[in-house]
Protein backbone atom coordinates (compact mmCIF):
# COMPACT_ATOMS: atom_id res chain seq x y z
CA UNK A 1 0.00 0.00 0.00
CA UNK A 2 2.92 2.50 0.85
CA UNK A 3 4.72 1.89 -1.88
CA UNK A 4 2.09 2.47 -4.71
CA UNK A 5 0.36 5.52 -2.65
CA UNK A 6 -2.42 3.97 -0.49
CA UNK A 7 -3.13 5.15 2.90
CA UNK A 8 -6.00 4.37 4.73
CA UNK A 9 -5.74 0.45 6.36
CA UNK A 10 -8.76 -0.53 8.22
CA UNK A 11 -8.81 -3.92 9.83
CA UNK A 12 -12.20 -5.85 11.32
CA UNK A 13 -11.33 -7.93 14.58
CA UNK A 14 -7.59 -8.44 13.98
CA UNK A 15 -6.09 -10.91 15.42
CA UNK A 16 -4.85 -8.45 18.12
CA UNK A 17 -1.36 -10.03 19.53
CA UNK A 18 -0.10 -10.10 15.79
CA UNK A 19 -1.49 -6.76 15.01
CA UNK A 20 0.20 -4.88 18.42
CA UNK A 21 3.30 -6.80 17.22
CA UNK A 22 3.54 -5.99 13.79
CA UNK A 23 2.77 -2.04 14.54
CA UNK A 24 5.53 -2.09 17.40
CA UNK A 25 8.25 -3.62 14.90
CA UNK A 26 11.11 -1.45 14.22
CA UNK A 27 10.66 0.37 10.95
CA UNK A 28 7.15 -0.41 10.95
CA UNK A 29 5.27 1.86 7.97
CA UNK A 30 3.15 4.75 8.64
CA UNK A 31 0.73 2.91 7.26
CA UNK A 32 0.70 0.34 9.93
CA UNK A 33 0.98 2.93 12.79
CA UNK A 34 -2.32 5.50 11.51
CA UNK A 35 -4.59 1.48 10.42
CA UNK A 36 -7.67 1.51 12.45
CA UNK A 37 -9.41 -1.32 14.22
CA UNK A 38 -13.05 -2.07 13.59
CA UNK A 39 -15.39 -4.60 15.13
CA UNK A 40 -17.68 -5.32 11.82
CA UNK A 41 -17.36 -4.64 8.21
CA UNK A 42 -20.24 -2.65 8.44
CA UNK A 43 -18.41 0.10 10.53
CA UNK A 44 -15.01 -0.22 8.45
CA UNK A 45 -16.92 0.94 5.87
CA UNK A 46 -19.38 3.30 6.99
CA UNK A 47 -18.14 6.42 5.25
CA UNK A 48 -17.42 4.46 1.70
CA UNK A 49 -19.89 4.59 -1.38
CA UNK A 50 -18.13 1.73 -3.17
CA UNK A 51 -17.41 -1.21 -1.52
CA UNK A 52 -15.71 -3.73 -3.49
CA UNK A 53 -14.68 -7.49 -2.49
CA UNK A 54 -12.12 -9.46 -3.69
CA UNK A 55 -12.16 -13.38 -4.56
CA UNK A 56 -10.06 -16.20 -5.80
CA UNK A 57 -12.92 -18.49 -7.31
CA UNK A 58 -14.96 -17.54 -10.20
CA UNK A 59 -17.72 -20.52 -9.46
CA UNK A 60 -19.46 -19.37 -6.14
CA UNK A 61 -20.54 -15.79 -6.62
CA UNK A 62 -23.83 -16.09 -8.23
CA UNK A 63 -25.59 -13.32 -6.57
CA UNK A 64 -22.30 -10.99 -7.14
CA UNK A 65 -21.25 -9.29 -10.16
CA UNK A 66 -17.24 -10.34 -10.95
CA UNK A 67 -15.14 -8.19 -12.79
CA UNK A 68 -11.48 -9.00 -13.52
CA UNK A 69 -9.08 -6.25 -11.96
CA UNK A 70 -8.31 -3.84 -14.75
CA UNK A 71 -12.02 -3.11 -15.30
CA UNK A 72 -12.68 -2.92 -11.98
CA UNK A 73 -10.12 -0.52 -11.68
CA UNK A 74 -11.08 2.09 -14.26
CA UNK A 75 -15.07 1.72 -12.49
CA UNK A 76 -12.70 2.63 -9.18
CA UNK A 77 -11.28 5.28 -9.98
CA UNK A 78 -14.06 7.27 -11.67
CA UNK A 79 -16.03 6.23 -8.42
CA UNK A 80 -13.13 8.04 -6.35
CA UNK A 81 -14.30 10.88 -7.53
CA UNK A 82 -17.24 10.44 -6.44
CA UNK A 83 -16.89 9.26 -2.62
CA UNK A 84 -14.69 7.12 -0.45
CA UNK A 85 -14.07 3.46 -2.10
CA UNK A 86 -12.94 1.00 0.24
CA UNK A 87 -11.37 -2.80 -1.61
CA UNK A 88 -12.37 -5.70 0.96
CA UNK A 89 -9.90 -8.32 1.52
CA UNK A 90 -10.78 -11.41 3.55
CA UNK A 91 -8.10 -13.11 5.84
CA UNK A 92 -5.21 -15.36 4.82
CA UNK A 93 -6.98 -18.89 5.26
CA UNK A 94 -10.77 -18.51 4.88
CA UNK A 95 -10.90 -15.42 2.46
CA UNK A 96 -14.39 -13.27 2.91
CA UNK A 97 -17.60 -15.04 3.75
CA UNK A 98 -20.87 -14.50 2.75
CA UNK A 99 -21.73 -11.96 5.78
CA UNK A 100 -18.46 -10.39 4.17
CA UNK A 101 -19.89 -10.47 0.62
CA UNK A 102 -23.21 -8.70 1.30
CA UNK A 103 -21.35 -5.27 2.55
CA UNK A 104 -19.68 -5.42 -1.08
CA UNK A 105 -21.53 -3.73 -4.11
CA UNK A 106 -19.76 -6.19 -6.38
CA UNK A 107 -16.38 -8.36 -6.42
CA UNK A 108 -13.49 -8.35 -8.58
CA UNK A 109 -11.23 -10.97 -9.30
CA UNK A 110 -7.24 -11.11 -10.45
CA UNK A 111 -7.29 -13.25 -13.53
CA UNK A 112 -4.92 -16.18 -12.90
CA UNK A 113 -4.97 -19.49 -14.25
CA UNK A 114 -7.76 -21.32 -12.68
CA UNK A 115 -5.97 -24.63 -12.13
CA UNK A 116 -3.47 -22.78 -9.29
CA UNK A 117 -6.00 -22.06 -6.37
CA UNK A 118 -5.63 -18.45 -4.54
CA UNK A 119 -2.64 -16.04 -4.27
CA UNK A 120 -1.10 -15.73 -1.06
CA UNK A 121 -2.89 -12.45 0.89
CA UNK A 122 0.10 -9.60 1.12
CA UNK A 123 0.39 -10.63 -3.42
CA UNK A 124 -2.59 -10.20 -4.08
CA UNK A 125 -3.10 -7.00 -2.26
CA UNK A 126 0.33 -5.77 -4.30
CA UNK A 127 -1.37 -6.61 -7.60
CA UNK A 128 -4.27 -4.85 -6.84
CA UNK A 129 -2.74 -2.06 -5.39
CA UNK A 130 -0.43 -1.37 -8.28
CA UNK A 131 -3.10 -2.15 -10.96
CA UNK A 132 -4.32 0.74 -8.90
CA UNK A 133 -2.16 2.99 -9.37
CA UNK A 134 -1.58 2.79 -12.88
CA UNK A 135 -2.50 4.29 -16.14
CA UNK A 136 -5.60 3.06 -17.75
CA UNK A 137 -5.01 0.06 -20.39
CA UNK A 138 -5.72 -0.40 -23.75
CA UNK A 139 -9.16 -1.38 -24.56
CA UNK A 140 -10.65 -0.30 -21.01
CA UNK A 141 -13.52 2.07 -21.17
CA UNK A 142 -12.35 5.47 -20.77
CA UNK A 143 -13.19 7.64 -17.62
CA UNK A 144 -14.35 11.38 -18.65
CA UNK A 145 -12.98 13.33 -15.36
CA UNK A 146 -14.68 16.59 -15.79
CA UNK A 147 -18.33 15.13 -16.53
CA UNK A 148 -17.77 12.94 -13.33
CA UNK A 149 -17.15 15.02 -10.43
CA UNK A 150 -20.61 15.50 -8.95
CA UNK A 151 -21.41 19.34 -9.70
CA UNK A 152 -24.07 18.77 -6.57
CA UNK A 153 -23.76 17.71 -3.58
CA UNK A 154 -27.17 15.54 -4.65
CA UNK A 155 -24.89 13.61 -7.59
CA UNK A 156 -22.91 12.21 -4.57
CA UNK A 157 -23.02 8.12 -3.81
CA UNK A 158 -24.62 7.47 -0.60
CA UNK A 159 -22.52 6.34 2.02
CA UNK A 160 -22.16 2.79 3.15
CA UNK A 161 -23.31 3.81 6.45
CA UNK A 162 -26.49 4.90 5.20
CA UNK A 163 -26.93 1.81 3.14
CA UNK A 164 -26.77 -0.19 6.48
CA UNK A 165 -29.00 2.15 8.11
CA UNK A 166 -31.58 1.72 5.47
CA UNK A 167 -30.86 -2.00 5.06
CA UNK A 168 -31.41 -2.37 9.66
CA UNK A 169 -34.64 0.05 8.83
CA UNK A 170 -36.41 -2.18 6.08
CA UNK A 171 -35.31 -5.56 7.88
CA UNK A 172 -37.09 -4.09 11.24
CA UNK A 173 -40.17 -2.98 8.81
CA UNK A 174 -40.15 -6.32 6.99
CA UNK A 175 -40.24 -8.19 10.53
CA UNK A 176 -42.67 -6.11 12.36
CA UNK A 177 -45.02 -6.41 9.32
CA UNK A 178 -44.59 -10.22 9.32
CA UNK A 179 -43.14 -9.76 5.75
CA UNK A 180 -40.30 -12.41 7.14
CA UNK A 181 -41.34 -15.07 9.15
CA UNK A 182 -40.00 -15.81 12.37
CA UNK A 183 -38.48 -18.48 11.88
CA UNK A 184 -36.73 -17.49 9.25
CA UNK A 185 -33.18 -17.12 9.85
CA UNK A 186 -31.47 -13.30 10.44
CA UNK A 187 -28.48 -13.72 9.17
CA UNK A 188 -29.84 -14.90 5.65
CA UNK A 189 -32.56 -12.09 5.27
CA UNK A 190 -30.52 -9.25 6.12
CA UNK A 191 -27.98 -10.15 3.74
CA UNK A 192 -30.11 -10.49 1.20
CA UNK A 193 -31.71 -7.21 1.94
CA UNK A 194 -28.23 -5.57 2.34
CA UNK A 195 -27.32 -6.75 -1.70
CA UNK A 196 -31.23 -5.64 -2.50
CA UNK A 197 -30.61 -2.33 -0.95
CA UNK A 198 -26.76 -1.99 -2.57
CA UNK A 199 -28.29 -2.66 -5.73
CA UNK A 200 -30.22 0.79 -5.74
CA UNK A 201 -27.01 2.55 -5.74
CA UNK A 202 -29.06 5.23 -4.12
CA UNK A 203 -27.64 8.90 -4.35
CA UNK A 204 -26.71 10.81 -0.90
CA UNK A 205 -29.44 12.71 -0.94
CA UNK A 206 -31.72 9.80 -2.22
CA UNK A 207 -31.06 7.83 0.80
CA UNK A 208 -32.03 10.71 3.21
CA UNK A 209 -35.31 11.12 1.55
CA UNK A 210 -35.51 6.54 2.22
CA UNK A 211 -34.67 6.76 5.56
CA UNK A 212 -36.49 9.12 6.48
CA UNK A 213 -39.55 7.48 5.13
CA UNK A 214 -38.89 3.99 6.32
CA UNK A 215 -38.07 5.82 9.76
CA UNK A 216 -41.95 7.06 9.44
CA UNK A 217 -43.30 4.19 8.62
CA UNK A 218 -41.38 2.14 11.10
CA UNK A 219 -42.77 4.73 13.92
CA UNK A 220 -46.10 4.42 12.75
CA UNK A 221 -46.21 0.59 12.62
CA UNK A 222 -44.95 0.32 16.21
CA UNK A 223 -47.81 2.33 17.70
CA UNK A 224 -50.23 0.85 19.40
CA UNK A 225 -53.95 0.25 17.27
CA UNK A 226 -56.52 2.30 18.22
CA UNK A 227 -59.10 0.28 19.97
CA UNK A 228 -62.15 1.20 17.88
CA UNK B 1 4.52 -17.46 -11.18
CA UNK B 2 1.94 -20.54 -10.78
CA UNK B 3 -0.81 -18.21 -10.91
CA UNK B 4 0.23 -16.29 -13.70
CA UNK B 5 1.42 -19.00 -16.11
CA UNK B 6 5.07 -18.67 -15.88
CA UNK B 7 6.99 -22.10 -14.68
CA UNK B 8 10.64 -21.84 -15.62
CA UNK B 9 12.47 -20.98 -11.81
CA UNK B 10 16.03 -20.96 -11.72
CA UNK B 11 17.72 -20.29 -8.68
CA UNK B 12 21.66 -19.35 -8.28
CA UNK B 13 22.92 -20.07 -5.23
CA UNK B 14 19.70 -20.83 -3.08
CA UNK B 15 20.58 -21.13 0.67
CA UNK B 16 20.59 -24.88 0.48
CA UNK B 17 18.17 -25.51 4.11
CA UNK B 18 15.60 -23.40 3.24
CA UNK B 19 15.43 -23.93 -0.18
CA UNK B 20 15.29 -28.02 0.41
CA UNK B 21 12.75 -27.68 2.99
CA UNK B 22 10.62 -25.33 0.76
CA UNK B 23 10.67 -27.81 -2.08
CA UNK B 24 9.21 -31.06 0.33
CA UNK B 25 6.94 -28.93 2.14
CA UNK B 26 3.31 -29.91 1.75
CA UNK B 27 1.08 -28.71 -1.47
CA UNK B 28 5.02 -27.17 -2.76
CA UNK B 29 4.22 -26.11 -6.41
CA UNK B 30 5.45 -28.16 -9.28
CA UNK B 31 7.35 -25.20 -10.32
CA UNK B 32 9.42 -25.13 -6.78
CA UNK B 33 9.47 -29.09 -7.52
CA UNK B 34 10.86 -28.31 -11.32
CA UNK B 35 13.23 -25.35 -10.33
CA UNK B 36 17.11 -25.74 -11.49
CA UNK B 37 19.69 -24.44 -9.02
CA UNK B 38 22.89 -23.12 -10.85
CA UNK B 39 26.33 -21.62 -9.57
CA UNK B 40 26.28 -18.57 -11.14
CA UNK B 41 23.94 -15.82 -13.20
CA UNK B 42 25.90 -16.45 -16.02
CA UNK B 43 25.04 -20.53 -16.08
CA UNK B 44 21.42 -19.48 -14.99
CA UNK B 45 20.82 -17.05 -17.93
CA UNK B 46 22.99 -18.97 -20.50
CA UNK B 47 20.35 -20.21 -23.10
CA UNK B 48 18.33 -17.00 -22.62
CA UNK B 49 18.68 -14.33 -25.70
CA UNK B 50 17.47 -11.04 -22.93
CA UNK B 51 18.02 -10.69 -19.35
CA UNK B 52 16.35 -8.12 -17.73
CA UNK B 53 17.10 -7.20 -14.28
CA UNK B 54 14.58 -6.00 -11.95
CA UNK B 55 16.08 -2.76 -8.92
CA UNK B 56 14.16 -0.44 -6.45
CA UNK B 57 16.52 2.42 -6.96
CA UNK B 58 15.85 4.84 -9.40
CA UNK B 59 19.24 6.03 -8.89
CA UNK B 60 22.81 3.96 -9.09
CA UNK B 61 21.94 2.54 -12.40
CA UNK B 62 23.70 5.39 -14.78
CA UNK B 63 25.68 2.40 -16.95
CA UNK B 64 22.30 0.74 -17.57
CA UNK B 65 18.86 1.26 -19.26
CA UNK B 66 16.34 1.56 -16.84
CA UNK B 67 12.65 1.16 -17.60
CA UNK B 68 9.15 1.45 -15.81
CA UNK B 69 7.56 -2.22 -15.70
CA UNK B 70 4.99 -1.34 -18.56
CA UNK B 71 6.99 -0.33 -21.39
CA UNK B 72 9.98 -3.34 -20.28
CA UNK B 73 6.98 -5.64 -20.40
CA UNK B 74 6.05 -4.25 -24.16
CA UNK B 75 9.59 -5.50 -25.18
CA UNK B 76 9.85 -9.08 -23.30
CA UNK B 77 6.76 -9.37 -25.13
CA UNK B 78 7.90 -8.94 -28.47
CA UNK B 79 11.60 -10.31 -27.64
CA UNK B 80 9.97 -13.61 -26.05
CA UNK B 81 9.08 -14.18 -29.69
CA UNK B 82 13.06 -14.31 -31.02
CA UNK B 83 13.87 -16.15 -27.79
CA UNK B 84 13.89 -17.13 -24.16
CA UNK B 85 13.93 -13.50 -22.09
CA UNK B 86 14.94 -13.51 -18.01
CA UNK B 87 13.59 -11.47 -15.60
CA UNK B 88 16.26 -11.86 -12.80
CA UNK B 89 15.79 -10.47 -9.08
CA UNK B 90 18.26 -10.25 -6.44
CA UNK B 91 17.81 -11.36 -3.02
CA UNK B 92 15.10 -9.90 -0.29
CA UNK B 93 18.59 -8.41 1.54
CA UNK B 94 21.02 -7.07 -0.82
CA UNK B 95 18.97 -7.35 -4.15
CA UNK B 96 21.37 -7.84 -7.39
CA UNK B 97 25.33 -6.77 -7.17
CA UNK B 98 27.25 -5.13 -9.57
CA UNK B 99 28.07 -8.44 -11.38
CA UNK B 100 24.43 -9.40 -11.20
CA UNK B 101 23.74 -6.38 -13.33
CA UNK B 102 26.71 -6.70 -15.63
CA UNK B 103 24.69 -9.69 -17.44
CA UNK B 104 21.41 -8.02 -17.97
CA UNK B 105 21.02 -5.98 -21.08
CA UNK B 106 18.78 -3.47 -19.09
CA UNK B 107 16.71 -3.11 -15.93
CA UNK B 108 13.12 -2.38 -14.85
CA UNK B 109 11.27 -1.15 -12.27
CA UNK B 110 8.17 -0.83 -10.55
CA UNK B 111 6.87 2.48 -10.57
CA UNK B 112 6.92 3.09 -6.78
CA UNK B 113 6.31 6.25 -4.66
CA UNK B 114 10.47 7.08 -4.36
CA UNK B 115 9.75 7.82 -0.33
CA UNK B 116 9.02 4.11 0.29
CA UNK B 117 11.85 2.11 0.19
CA UNK B 118 12.34 -1.42 -1.67
CA UNK B 119 9.18 -3.88 -1.87
CA UNK B 120 9.04 -7.24 -0.59
CA UNK B 121 10.89 -9.91 -2.74
CA UNK B 122 7.37 -11.93 -3.04
CA UNK B 123 5.24 -9.36 -3.89
CA UNK B 124 7.53 -7.20 -6.62
CA UNK B 125 7.56 -10.60 -7.96
CA UNK B 126 3.88 -10.80 -8.37
CA UNK B 127 3.57 -7.54 -9.71
CA UNK B 128 5.72 -8.53 -12.43
CA UNK B 129 4.55 -11.40 -13.52
CA UNK B 130 0.95 -10.12 -13.31
CA UNK B 131 1.98 -7.36 -15.59
CA UNK B 132 3.62 -9.79 -17.97
CA UNK B 133 0.74 -11.68 -17.89
CA UNK B 134 -2.23 -8.81 -18.90
CA UNK B 135 -3.08 -6.95 -22.02
CA UNK B 136 -0.97 -4.38 -23.21
CA UNK B 137 -1.69 -0.48 -21.70
CA UNK B 138 -3.02 2.01 -23.76
CA UNK B 139 -0.05 4.01 -25.24
CA UNK B 140 2.45 1.07 -24.97
CA UNK B 141 4.45 0.57 -28.14
CA UNK B 142 2.14 -2.11 -30.60
CA UNK B 143 4.48 -5.16 -30.88
CA UNK B 144 3.85 -6.75 -34.55
CA UNK B 145 3.51 -10.30 -33.88
CA UNK B 146 3.03 -11.64 -37.73
CA UNK B 147 6.55 -9.90 -38.75
CA UNK B 148 8.65 -10.13 -35.90
CA UNK B 149 9.04 -13.94 -36.03
CA UNK B 150 12.17 -14.54 -37.15
CA UNK B 151 12.06 -16.01 -40.72
CA UNK B 152 16.02 -17.09 -40.59
CA UNK B 153 18.01 -18.91 -38.54
CA UNK B 154 19.98 -15.69 -38.79
CA UNK B 155 16.87 -12.98 -37.32
CA UNK B 156 16.97 -15.01 -33.41
CA UNK B 157 19.08 -13.13 -31.14
CA UNK B 158 22.13 -14.68 -29.70
CA UNK B 159 21.65 -16.88 -26.24
CA UNK B 160 23.16 -15.49 -23.00
CA UNK B 161 26.28 -18.10 -23.49
CA UNK B 162 27.45 -16.74 -26.54
CA UNK B 163 28.18 -13.82 -25.05
CA UNK B 164 29.57 -14.72 -22.06
CA UNK B 165 31.55 -16.91 -24.71
CA UNK B 166 32.25 -13.67 -26.49
CA UNK B 167 33.20 -11.54 -23.22
CA UNK B 168 35.75 -14.16 -22.15
CA UNK B 169 37.74 -14.31 -25.12
CA UNK B 170 37.51 -10.62 -25.09
CA UNK B 171 39.09 -10.62 -21.79
CA UNK B 172 41.60 -12.95 -22.63
CA UNK B 173 42.75 -11.49 -25.93
CA UNK B 174 42.90 -7.63 -23.92
CA UNK B 175 45.15 -9.42 -20.86
CA UNK B 176 47.12 -10.93 -23.68
CA UNK B 177 47.39 -8.29 -25.66
CA UNK B 178 48.61 -5.78 -22.28
CA UNK B 179 45.57 -3.73 -23.26
CA UNK B 180 44.61 -4.58 -19.87
CA UNK B 181 47.13 -3.90 -17.44
CA UNK B 182 48.23 -6.92 -15.59
CA UNK B 183 47.07 -5.07 -11.84
CA UNK B 184 43.48 -3.68 -12.78
CA UNK B 185 40.76 -5.10 -11.30
CA UNK B 186 39.77 -8.62 -12.93
CA UNK B 187 36.50 -7.84 -11.86
CA UNK B 188 35.46 -4.69 -13.07
CA UNK B 189 36.58 -5.45 -16.40
CA UNK B 190 34.96 -8.07 -16.45
CA UNK B 191 31.90 -6.34 -15.89
CA UNK B 192 32.77 -3.70 -18.66
CA UNK B 193 33.65 -5.81 -21.50
CA UNK B 194 30.50 -7.95 -20.46
CA UNK B 195 28.23 -4.74 -20.87
CA UNK B 196 29.53 -3.73 -23.68
CA UNK B 197 29.24 -6.99 -25.57
CA UNK B 198 26.00 -7.39 -24.29
CA UNK B 199 25.17 -3.63 -25.91
CA UNK B 200 26.09 -4.90 -29.62
CA UNK B 201 22.95 -6.94 -29.13
CA UNK B 202 24.48 -9.54 -31.62
CA UNK B 203 22.18 -12.51 -33.40
CA UNK B 204 22.79 -15.92 -33.04
CA UNK B 205 24.42 -16.18 -36.49
CA UNK B 206 26.66 -13.09 -35.86
CA UNK B 207 27.88 -14.53 -32.45
CA UNK B 208 28.91 -17.51 -33.74
CA UNK B 209 30.85 -15.66 -36.38
CA UNK B 210 32.89 -13.42 -34.04
CA UNK B 211 33.29 -16.82 -31.60
CA UNK B 212 35.41 -18.07 -34.33
CA UNK B 213 37.11 -14.67 -35.10
CA UNK B 214 38.54 -13.60 -31.68
CA UNK B 215 39.46 -18.28 -30.90
CA UNK B 216 41.38 -17.51 -34.15
CA UNK B 217 43.06 -14.55 -33.39
CA UNK B 218 43.65 -15.64 -29.86
CA UNK B 219 45.25 -18.85 -31.35
CA UNK B 220 47.35 -16.41 -32.80
CA UNK B 221 48.03 -14.34 -30.22
CA UNK B 222 49.42 -17.53 -28.14
CA UNK B 223 51.82 -18.98 -30.98
CA UNK B 224 55.20 -19.06 -29.60
CA UNK B 225 57.19 -15.96 -31.82
CA UNK B 226 59.05 -16.47 -34.93
CA UNK B 227 62.98 -16.49 -33.63
CA UNK B 228 64.07 -14.17 -36.85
Amino acid sequence: MSNFGFRDLRLVQPFEASFREARSAVGASEILAAAREYASVAEAVGDCSLVVGTTSGARRHLQHDLKPLDQATVIIRRRSQKGRVAVLFGSEKRGLSNEDFSHCHWLMRIPTLEEHGSMNLGQAVAVCVYELSCPPRKGAAKAKPASLKPKHDKDWAAKQADVERITTLLLQLLSTSGYLEPESPVAASEEKVRRMVLRLELSAADAEIWLGMLRQILWKLNQPSKVS
